[in-house]
């Protein structure tokens, strides 16, 4: 299926599958839906950079996932169960998460430190290790190329939708892949990842190269979206390259750096605002463009005063015309910024100009009609500098209430 | 009426009229509820200070006020409306609220300079100068020392109950009293002022040391609560001294200061809690400490990321023990501290204790009982400083979102 719900046209929702070598399987290693998944890459060099959460307090196979990548930048599989976040677990759950990478590098006959690990579900609560060192084999015996919705589906907690994509291009006449899967729906305010993110490629490049790539997409891709401005200890993006595509090795910035990066990052944006459509209780996807600011910390501070802000995100659910409550979001981001000449767009619409009101009866209608549609835009314009972001959010609904007042992560 | 529900047993209910010399008046003046209201000092040298909002964004009774303090100490009278906020009119707003001050002058024959306005309601609605300046005259007749309620009542919008108390000292066997209410509901995080609160004293006390007294005391009352995380453009607490107890004048920090000031951080304290107790949807009053850290700042983010974290409100909503989103939000703070050796308490049990969980099932048992309980209390032992800060707030209701997807502020 194409997607053209968004700039690209190349995206596809093809998923994981589209890059050759790698394998996936998900195991319901205990009652329930699946909840332990695996990735393998047949591929002996197949190099591997990730991303981890900047929270002050990290779970255990965040701190495990780091130190592998200290000891080897070659990585050929990631371990992931939902259900257990394994942080806050203290030593028991360190050497939990130590132990099922010694699993994963015994079953696969490959090292401990090519072994990434990940965990996601309620914090405090252990490894059912037991269930996980048991069921190994059979996770390993089902590992295939085509498996991918397995190992998606035993990622995700309160997710409703599977959540994959890729892209395909030429480097040099050679056809190169890129893809990814997600999960993620609550606990969403990126400060490094946000989520548990899986990203393959069969494209030939250094581990530098990658890291680059990978930390320079995610600051305006994955770290531009918020569900609720929580930040989970246990975000992560992985990062896998096994060079199948035999490109010549993109080594440097150069011009087919330019083109795998602009495509990793059109992927990744596709992604990020895919975790946030399938935001908790979400009833409306917005976008928050801040522009024209002299500070691009500025323009970030004041989208995400804005897209974290309880009333704005209960309006939009009310399908109420308050943008009084998107000019309080503005002011209490304290920027120091002057916000006597911003101007204020909603859906379109120019509702504020240089620091006034300028919204005629007709004009309101429009814009109260527009707000009924799910896709809502807000963008600010500051006229005082040449910086900019875009940030994607959700409302805040009955929903968002009801699944988080049951739902123990 | 003797409020024994907090620490002190000294304030009381009694509200503005306990302070001789003020005199107050409410009006409806558009169909409906009341939404004018008048704070008179009969006295002509009683003065006035004022913490306004930190937002970026303020509204015109914010600036014209502040133009009023620079221009004399002298304050006779405060004007509050409520259904327009007066904010982002642009420069009709501005001119709309020095109006206002003359019109008060003019009809209380005193200065505009000693005339504070306020404003609380819709942003980008204007004043209804019209009907504004048809009562005036009204309004003036209508002051009355036991006329506090009416008052109170006009500055309301969504707020449930009627938030007034009082307190009585000895200054050298003086009697001196300081009586206070306050309007807020929602748009609550504190940054500055948090909503719009009058504070009324007889003390006679000069303004340096009124503003030292009240912003200090402001420091670790009104702006230690939060409900929504929200601020708005209007905040504001007004603070005025008529000196009619005559005792000993109040010039330097001496023992009396102490004692005044003690006595007008109790009532603050009490005040700030009552305008969470009336938050929006509220069903959890929520009190948290973090104590032991090496600077008040770490110790303030710790605090406000778990207060403003939806996650841990909706949480406490559902009466769910997941102590894992007080970690979260303990992470997601950000200050770089040691969260290995910290120790969680949760209404008094205590949960995690050198960064591992400790509860065991009796345990815990116990602990999900009392979250039944309307007052929670949650303790952050960071065991690295010894600095510390409470903060007050409420969790997330399916009422407050309906609350405010209904109500347009």
């Amino acid at each position: 299926m194409l997607i053209t719900l968004y700039e690209s046209n190349l995206i596809t929702t093809n998923g994981l599958s589209e890059v050759k070598g790698f394998y996936f399987s998900g195991l319901a290693i205990s009652q329930g839906e699946k909840n332990l998944g695996l990735v393998y890459s047949s591929v002996e060099d197949t190099k591997g950079v990730a991303i981890y959460t900047r929270s002050d307090i990290v779970a255990a196979p965040v701190e495990v996932s780091r130190e592998m990548d200290d000891r080897s930048f070659v990585k050929r599989a990631i371990l992931i169960n939902s259900g257990s976040a394994n942080a806050f677990t203290g030593k028991q759950g360190k050497s939990d998460a130590i132990r099922c990478c010694l699993e994963v590098a015994q079953t696969l006959k490959i090292k401990p430190e090519e072994v990434y690990i990940g965990s996601t579900g309620v914090i405090g609560q252990k490894l059912p290790m037991d269930n996980i060192v048991s069921n190994m084999s059979c996770l390993v015996d089902q590992l295939g190329i085509n498996n991918e919705e397995s190992f998606i589906e035993a990622i995700m907690t309160t997710d409703t939708k599977v959540k994959k994509a890729s892209v395909k291009f030429d480097i040099d006449g050679v056809e190169v892949n890129i893809a990814a899967c997600a999960k993620g729906s609550g606990m969403i305010m990126p400060d490094m990842a946000t989520m548990l993110s899986v990203i393959t490629t069969d494209a030939d490049i250094t581990s530098s190269m990658m890291k680059k790539a990978l930390s320079d997409a995610a600051r305006d891709t994955y770290n531009c979206i918020t569900v609720d401005g929580d930040t989970s200890t246990n975000d992560t993006i992985f990062f896998l390259a096994n060079g199948l595509a035999a490109n010549k090795k993109i080594e440097v910035v150069d011009k087919n750096y330019d083109l795998f990066y602009r495509n990793l990052f059109e992927l990744m944006e596709h992604m990020a605002k895919r975790v946030v459509d399938d935001g908790e209780g979400i009833t409306k996807f917005i976008t928050i463009d801040v522009i024209n600011t002299q500070l691009r910390e500025n323009a970030k501070k004041v989208a995400f005063s804005i897209a974290n802000s309880p009333l704005v995100k209960t309006a939009l659910f009310g399908e109420n015309l308050n943008w009084g409550r998107i000019l309080m979001a503005i002011g209490k981001a304290q920027t120091g910024m002057d916000c006597s000449i911003i101007e204020v767009y909603l859906n379109g619409f120019k509702i504020i100009e240089l620091g006034e009101p300028i919204i005629s009866d007709s004009i309101q209608k429009k814009v109260k009609e527009s707000l009924k549609n799910r896709d809502i835009e807000i963008k600010i314009d500051f006229r005082q500098g040449n910086e900019k972001i875009r940030v994607w959010t959700c409302d805040f609904s009955y929903e968002y209430i009801k699944i988080n007042a049951d739902y123990v992560t």
